[in-house]
């Protein structure tokens, strides 16, 4: 039984529970963040951090990031739960207010909650096989850039990747990739140079994806933040995905195509012990 | 204090809770309804019911909306709350399950619940005045066939509509209209002919839409069901929009012109009676 934390308290996840009126439940109307935690120290905070609160502000939700003190109460998650390897989830809505799409008057209180889930990070059996994705339309809503819980799309074509026996999706528009379903895509091309899709409404940014390219970039590799098809994905020299929870994750098959000789590249397998060490060393 | 329905039971409304873990929190994984009641009447009970049941089969979420006697449960929300006039609001999430994009085990339960709203639906003082509608990009995901809550973009274009002191927005592809934020829109052409936006996953299948084709055409109207532009919306003799709550709603303006003589139109008023006396006589 874990113990999670609800609107200031710690409580027995089985004891948490939010007003069926809640606008997270009701309209979507929330938004969220994954940290993960290697060795019980959370990776990436401050920047995880400033990606909530630059959602908050995009939807205009009346939370504080800074007065909250969510450093100690993760603190406290990790140290209750014991949690040594995992992720944290942290969700903050709008509040609970009687069903209107118009949003509830000013002093409407946010419903904050985070929870921790235990898993191998580091030890993916993923990470030695390689991921294998297919590609579907993107057909998410219009504003990805923010983190909102309006993931349905998402997690339908996690089912679709489940169904076709593959790992997972990478979502496109006409032959452009965007990103993957809970994660964004890199190709590393013939040339060695890394490219992912550039910054916008389009995709998430990536905390990861962020970290990454700084890490590639001080290891002399070209980053190119550009648009890029499944023709050039599938004849690239490697891929992968990056996100807070896989890190940097080869994939090695694209819509039945290999990429490369098919196994996950050095590169690729490179940045991944990169990041790993850089997460150790900064947790 | 409303007497609520709560996966099988009547309660408090402030007693009304769902686990943090639910589905339709964590992932707007949730589809549901809206009916209006008139006289203590469910209006076009049958239809909602056929397009709930549509939802949760494009969903995959393992709710027989037959065995749940939802009809016993609506008439005893009525009841309970002594409703004339309003609304019952009825979701099915998924259920709760450790967060996972992927869809929990066979033999999760969905968490269903069920609420009334009293208000004034037939004596809305925005049927003397008529809406002015914005028109603004459609972003919504899209399988808006589905009547899911991920109703962000919606809720989001309201408060747009109401920050420019108009009263509602209609969502646009290029320059053609998709629908309203939470109702179908229709136009009638200087020739007398209904125009509204063809069925598919664009739009929502809306069922006071339907019922309202059924009567213009029972009346000798000649309706169309296919796209129209901003442009011949703005040039249409009338125009409205139909929904549940609004039934038939004249629409006077849109992007700051006139819609006819800027007045809302005879015909749409016929049809709005005439939809009201169907409903009155049907419920």
């Amino acid at each position: 039984m874990r113990t999670v934390y609800l609107n200031g308290a710690f409580v027995a996840e089985s004891n948490a529970t939010v007003s069926i009126f809640d606008r997270g439940l009701l309209f979507a109307d929330a938004v969220y963040e994954v940290f993960s935690v290697l060795d019980g120290q959370i990776i990436d905070h401050a920047p995880h951090m400033a990606r909530l609160k630059r959602s908050l502000a995009e939807m205009t939700i009346d939370h504080d990031v800074g007065a909250a003190d969510w450093e100690t109460v993760l603190a406290t998650l990790i140290e209750r739960n014991a949690l040594e390897e995992g992720t944290i989830y942290l969700q903050i809505s709008r509040g609970a207010a009687d069903r209107d799409f118009l949003f509830p008057p000013a002093g409407t209180v946010p419903t904050v909650f985070a929870f921790t889930q235990a898993r191998n990070l580091v030890a993916n059996p993923m990470a030695e096989r390689g991921m294998r994705i297919l590609t579907r339309p993107d057909r998410r809503w219009g504003r990805r850039d923010i983190k909102t819980v309006q993931l349905l799309y998402a997690s339908m074509m996690k089912m679709d990747a489940k169904a076709a026996g593959v790992d997972d999706v990478w979502l496109v528009e006409g032959d452009v990739i965007t990103e993957g379903t809970s994660q964004n895509a890199c190709i590393i091309t013939p040339a060695g140079h890394l490219v992912t899709r550039n910054l916008g409404d389009h995709i998430l940014p990536g905390v990861t994806r962020r970290t990454l390219i700084g890490i590639a970039q001080a290891s002399g590799v070209t980053v190119e933040e550009r648009p890029f098809t499944i023709a050039e994905a599938q004849g690239a020299a490697e891929a992968f995905v990056t996100s807070a929870t896989l890190f940097v994750m080869p994939v090695v098959q694209i819509d039945g195509l290999a990429v490369g000789d098919g196994a996950p590249g050095v590169h690729t397998m490179a940045l991944r012990k990169a990041y790993i060490d850089h997460a150790r060393a900064t947790g």
